[in-house]
């Protein structure tokens, strides 16, 4: 840190943008990239993220590592990842270098190699697990959405260097991912171009699924249990007292609360609604009317219009309370999926 | 990344798979392979992993290999893996690299060693902390479930270039696995061919084991709750109370709602129900039904048919529930494991 | 740790700071240097950090490192960092190690680089996993409060031998940020100086930038919830049965202080009270009023003045008890926000 | 992976058994070891383990590390554990290499080095981290239960080449082990033979010690709770109204469910009855049974029976219940510590 | 592992204790030393531990070091630590190694440098992220307990070779560090000596700091709601419904435990009783007082004592409740603050 001998400084500026310009290559070398995901081992909603195990290969041709295979006495040379990057740039070759544009943790190579063959063909293989960000992901229709996942690996060289193309034989998934709550829909690859490391624009390869979710535990863990309560509320209506109302609705609000602090937990703070947090207000917002509709009822039997409350109640009770109840499921369901 | 001299293009096209036929061996050379388990660290039925300790063999023989032992002065040589690696591709000998095929995070040796002989007979041994995916758990008979474990070792190499044969008198499972809830059964060893890192079909030995559950945890938090809930609805239908009767329903929904939570945290989301999901749906049933039928007999003590009512009941009260309970059980039992 | 050969001791006192007099350049070297925040992984209040995913540029020049492109056969050389920081200490080429001086666990460089060119311009770049402190998050005004975020770059060489500059059209934060709570607002950068791992003053850049929250889910989950067992507390005082009220207003308080506990698990524990805090505590309070009041009432019920304690109650019915409530957010809203 | 020529296969078997016949030592070496716990990080009982901060070394004698200090200019080398095992390999060296056999995670060395006199007396010393398994927990008596813990030094090499000897001054446990829930009791060393990464049997030196629990927090946060709920559940008897006690009965079933469900994540899911879960078991049945009777009672008291049912009352109430608790506290006693 | 050609066994017992006084310095060489620390990242006082971020520089001389600066053509030389190590041990020169002796867990240097000038005065700073035993916790007084934190450094090499020396104007603590409950008061330095990993006494230099705790979070979680829910069970004496009081009393017991149970999550399972631990109890003896104490009064209002139940109960509801719930409070905090 302090071997600093006086050095006359070059004030001349310079920048990365034109240095690029300089040493590009006439044309950019193609890189065929293939990306194929073996298992999916996690899909945290909540970080909005997905952790996948995958394997890479690139394939591109460089004249300057061909060799003598007699002098070698092999047909074929071969390095770790890590060494032939070293190897690469202390002689000097350009070598693609690709990082996986969305990943957000420490990946962990479980095998990563370069090999290539005495007329300068090279190919790297790896199998990587990586945790990726989706950012992406849109829970409005929760829990009936369809998701959107993408691997995405980026040139950390400039555009100009190295592009992807595609290894469409290679690339896809197979076919024991271990995710039990998605079902992968379609899958395919996309090539386009982003911001790299360098700041400059770099080529991208990207392999993207859909999916949508298993809803069995969504039914039995949710849905049945609200429709339950709801149930409940209902056939204590004819029992036809209304303080007891008044507390079975109490009740039923504290348990929404508790229901949808339980639930909330699932997903990240979001800044909108979904399709369940619109169905829990709804319940809540049931509940409270519910024990002002007793209220109100109980005060007209107090002040002795007793018969209006009953007639009133009937019309609630045989129809009233459970066509609110379908019309409210109704209404939110064509906003979200209309 | 820059270090991009200009470089003429290769656009003759090559393949991983063209170069592989040129370049393999006349016969795959045999590796004798072994894993044995000493541990089993964790089961994670959520995310479908376990952890193991395993100890990993491999043997082979390798002419390039031989030395002469007394210019050595040693009968055997030995480098720790990573770096037999690095010396065998600087000497392009070929040397065979497997990893687990379901490993889900980054593995840790305690120990990897390679050693040979003057005569090229070559031994690989590590001992590796692994956590490995269980895509194939199947909790539809949860908690009756037997479930099978696969540890699955897979060449980098395709099979054209090394092929395992198994190591029989090596492989198996330690004494004191320490593992409390599973009771392992059966182990087996299998060889076959999968996709491997390269695209290409590769060797595989799988050490696999099956294991089914202790079963008291369930009992003493599950079922005997569960039982006694049931049998207290039960004593309180001998009060002859109708809305009593339904308050108690009532928070016996709540408890079991409650309950259904808790343990659905065990399991991850799955496609399916399990026996122990269908047993809840039922509970949530019978305590639905249980309020229904309460507000029915109350309405019909009101309008004046008491007797019919407490006739009705006296069946229900007296042999009914009971009998209702039992049913659904031996329903369930048989359609999940008839 | 014993290879002690008797060395005789130097007794003449030193100090890295005259040290640093002696050998500091003449003008301290100028680094041009920009962060470029392409994800936000985590914010995490309860911790006070977040983690990113950040592109660092750095450029200066360095008369030591210019070589004849022509011998090297390559206009530009490249090396790992780690491998160019060994190469510089080596040949004692002053370079500039910065460090996130708010990092917090250990972070994971996706990539990280060095090159040169010929005329001994050199460009570092990296991609960084890093977890930073937030050490000025100030929650009082909490869940509607504006948060700034600090990316802070400091030199581990002291100020006199290297400063940063501004790289203004790299520095920035992605367009695809991945984080759902928060709403970045404003975006800057600052140079200045801290005490660096030396004890001395070194230069400092640093990214911020303010966020605020999205407040939807403090609505559907704390303030809707509040506000509605707020609401079922008044409509119940129309039914005049003072103990009924007594035993709401005592389950609404276990309600309150359960809510109390959920809640307080989002944020570190704090010297101050937020305002989402002094809301809570004014719920309970009003809880615990509200018990004492009503048996008050009782007891002027049964101590026969129920006609007085009829004419109290219609007032605090019909306008009191709204009236205080929205009192009490009044007040706190202008202490807090005022 | 593909560097692959044509190879000729060596048929001849060969095995790792004969091998290490050919080239043991004519006696096994013997290692002076010892092992010194300065800290206990974490007792984890859910997962079976615990985790130290251990201190290890190793004493032995090697004629072909001997030097001439003179030349060398030093009494004594060292190297880093791991240069020393890189170095040992390429000098044909022997070198004894120990792995904590029950280690169930990534470890981590503070420190680890080796050094050795010009006569070649070697000595190595570590501080590691290390989180191990403790298969043999009984939780049978839980949580009266006295555990015992190994940390087990496992040989790699068979115990032909290499046999650990005691360092009884150097073994041990310090005086600040930071566990506040454990008594550490008893501290010995044992050393035997098991079962190594080769298959083969290795030396092993293993540091055990025994432990029972602190009582205060099992006192605080459960018996003292379960005593108080039922002895309100005694006191209530008095007041002789039947369906009131069934109601607590039934609020305490509830009660001591939560209470199971709370106590039960501290353990792994055992295959047998701890003590303390046939303490809730009984809670469980006293709950019922109180039921059941009190349902009994007030049948009774309805059809014309009320004054046996007093009397029977009477004797349950003044001396069965607690009599009865008392047994059962007794017997469960006996039978797990008798 | 096996390379072990036969070796003639040395027979002659040697020791590190005879070894390390063979080759030790004449007078122990001094390391000036510093620690200043620029974040608490955490403080785990359930596991005991606590998270920094500290800067740490030793300073030496050692004649061995001393270089021609014209020839090197620079005036300081600098290596990477670990660098710096093996180049020691290469060259037999005597460095002094320090770890963190209460270190938990792998720890992560920011940074970690060595340079030195010509003549041989030579400096060590790092950066470290590192979580830290505190086995010396004390929570008899919790919540208002103060604390003591140790940052101890300990040398690896006996204090027969390195000691270290105070460099007080370096070491301290930084004014932003992050920790939102704890209050840092006073900050001092000592240096003794301790066992070390050789087994021999070495050189400790220790930052110590004390801290105490922003209460603010424990009486709006614990001691404001504590307060209210015996406030409302007072509040309900003045109804005089002895049954309705029993019912208060069993639901408070429950809130307690439940309370309790919250609050035991904090500390780990110590073997003493906290203040906060008495508070707890005494309220649970209250409440289960509360109950037997309605009990008797009910009783004797059943056999006919009705008015002497009414005199002894206008004394407790006037006085007797509030004084014993601050007679305990006082006595609690005399024993225990005293």
């Amino acid at each position: 840190m302090f071997a600093c001998a006086a050095s006359a400084q070059n004030e001349a500026t310079f920048s990365l943008e034109s240095l690029s310009e300089t040493v590009k290559p006439e044309t950019p070398i193609p890189v065929r990239a293939g990306l194929y995901v073996t298992q999916i081992t996690d899909v945290n909603q909540k970080e909005e993220n997905f952790t996948i195990v995958v394997d890479v290969r690139y394939e591109w041709s460089e004249p300057k590592l061909t060799f003598d295979a007699e002098e070698v006495g092999a047909a074929i040379r071969s390095l770790s990842t890590s060494d032939f990057v070293s190897f690469a740039r202390e002689s000097s070759i350009p070598s693609p270098v690709g990082t996986f544009q969305n990943l957000q943790r420490r990946s962990f190579d479980k095998l990563s190699s370069v090999f290539w063959s005495s007329e300068g063909n090279v190919i790297h293989v790896a199998e990587t697990v990586a945790t990726l960000q989706a950012p992406d992901f849109d829970f409005r229709q929760y829990p009936f959405d369809t998701q959107t996942f993408y691997v995405r690996l980026l040139m950390a060289n400039p555009k100009s260097f190295f592009v992807f193309e595609d290894l469409p034989e290679y690339s896809g998934m197979g076919s024991t991912l271990g995710e039990e709550e998605w079902i992968v829909r379609d899958v395919w690859t996309e090539i386009d171009t982003s911001r790299g490391v360098t700041g400059l624009e770099s080529s991208r390869l990207s392999l993207v699924f859909t999916a949508d979710r298993h809803l069995i535990y969504y039914w039995t863990r949710i849905f049945v249990p609200l429709l339950l309560l709801v149930t409940v509320s209902w056939a204590n209506l004819f029992l036809e007292e209304y303080r007891r109302r008044i507390d079975i609705a109490g009740a039923n609000l504290l348990a929404f609360i508790a229901f949808n602090f339980a639930v909330s937990g699932d997903l990240p703070r979001l800044g909108y609604v979904t399709f369940l947090d619109a169905l829990m207000l709804a319940m809540f917002a049931s509940a409270a009317v519910t024990v002002a509709y007793n209220v109100m009822l109980r005060r007209m039997a107090v002040e002795h219009h007793e018969e209006r409350a009953k007639r009133i109640d009937w019309h609630v009770t045989y129809w009233g309370f459970p066509a609110i109840h379908i019309l409210i499921v109704l209404t939110l369901w064509r906003s979200f999926f209309g």
